[in-house]
């Protein structure tokens, strides 16, 4: 009668280059640690190797900022470059101030900085490097989905996930960047309540929330646990992580 | 050497009247589950059962709608009474539309409607009652962490779970908004990443995540199970939620 589910992180898993077969990769690490992948099982994947895997890796020094990113720069006390790159992957500025630029990324989503990660990233020197998102994350995770269910013969589901700060809470939690297989959101409206009442408004960040419970295992700094196993937790209707993103029509804040 | 960590699902708590010893209520659901408590779990409970216990139900038909109240229904096509209700529980209002009134709780944080829910909740006829936050909710994780302590002998945490809406994504995910004994935000500026180079920024919003994992079992419709044990999770250093609420100072959206 009991209702759980858990997590369990995948270690283990080396430092990915550009190139790298992360899908071998992962399933070589989730063989080492003798975990046995069941139908329903949900791999969690953090958005840094799959970037890193994918080449979103570029090189600083080689980025030209425009007129626009050197005066952005300037106002937000910010690496020309890194405003640069922040511009190229955004449709839309939101706010900005000093050290922090929200925007509307090209993927839909709104957030700090494009996304773009300068920590653990390779790099000969600090800060030359920076690591963007990927192309189309949800085209990865439905491609890391049809691989490893091809090798553990299971029906899977794959999200990869940010961490990302909020407008007015402290702190990031994660959030699901790209989804396969699993319900982005999970639309309880018109079930009845415990008195059987309509429910007013019940659409849950299903896929946003698996994101978070993973990220407490996948520490950002040198800790290492860059996937996890959720196990136990409904899939629902499966649809891409983009169909998240609040219609800009219903944006109270823009 | 595998870190994982469980969320089981507190089931068979009966439906919480005004006055009723939640403490009692769901140390003997958790012994009929027959879950034996560690050092180190956290208790994560639905902030309705709370409120509900604490007698924070409003019979709305009994609200008087100040004039403001009345006029910001009739903008937001709201009930004037619910309206009132939100008002009398906010320090501002962020922003409003139809359907919705963004307001700073006077709890401190950012939220629709002030959290006050019209669903589960007892009433003889639709919509007359309406559900408010705990008066003090980080108090009330505290007391119940106490009550929970003494009786189990362990080393707890407890947090009280709210289910939220956001700016820019669709669907609710939970939050914390009451925290006993488990860190509100954990802190991993100063870290080193894989690479030995200082963390820019990782503050992660622990007991959201935490809120966000549990709120997986804690349906919002006719599922019943309004807490759940949470185990193998870092408490970290012990802070109250109302730390999580970003410093108005530092709001790019007001």
């Amino acid at each position: 009668m009991t209702t759980s589910f858990t997590v369990t992180g995948v270690e283990g898993v080396p430092l990915i280059k550009p190139g790298d077969d992360l899908a071998a990769i992962l399933i070589a690490a989730v063989g080492e640690q003798d975990i046995q992948l069941l139908d329903g099982d949900i791999i969690v994947i953090a958005q840094k190797i799959v970037s890193k895997a994918e080449g979103r890796l570029v090189d600083l020094s080689a980025v030209d900022p425009s007129a626009e990113a050197s005066k952005l720069a300037e106002k937000t006390d910010k690496n020309p470059q890194h405003v640069e790159l922040i511009l190229q992957e955004s449709r839309e500025i939101v706010r900005s101030k000093p050290g922090v630029i929200v925007v509307e990324h090209r993927l839909g989503h709104v957030l700090a900085n494009a996304g773009i990660d300068r920590s653990n990233v390779e790099a000969p020197t600090d800060g030359e490097s920076a690591l963007l998102l990927p192309v189309d994350p949800d085209a990865s995770a439905a491609a890391l989905k049809d691989r490893f269910e091809a090798h553990w013969n299971r029906e899977l589901g794959v999200l990869i996930a940010d961490s990302v700060g909020r407008a007015w809470r402290l702190g990031t939690v994660g959030i699901a960047i790209g989804a396969a297989g699993v319900a982005s959101l999970h639309d309880q409206r018109g079930d009845p309540d415990l008195f059987g009442r309509p429910m007013e408004t019940t659409v849950t960040g299903h896929a946003d929330a698996i994101a978070s419970a993973a990220t407490l295992l996948m520490g950002e700094a040198a800790e290492a646990t860059p996937a996890a196993v959720v196990r136990g937790v409904v899939r629902g209707e499966p649809a891409p992580a983009r169909s998240i993103n609040r219609p800009k029509a219903e944006d109270m804040f823009r």
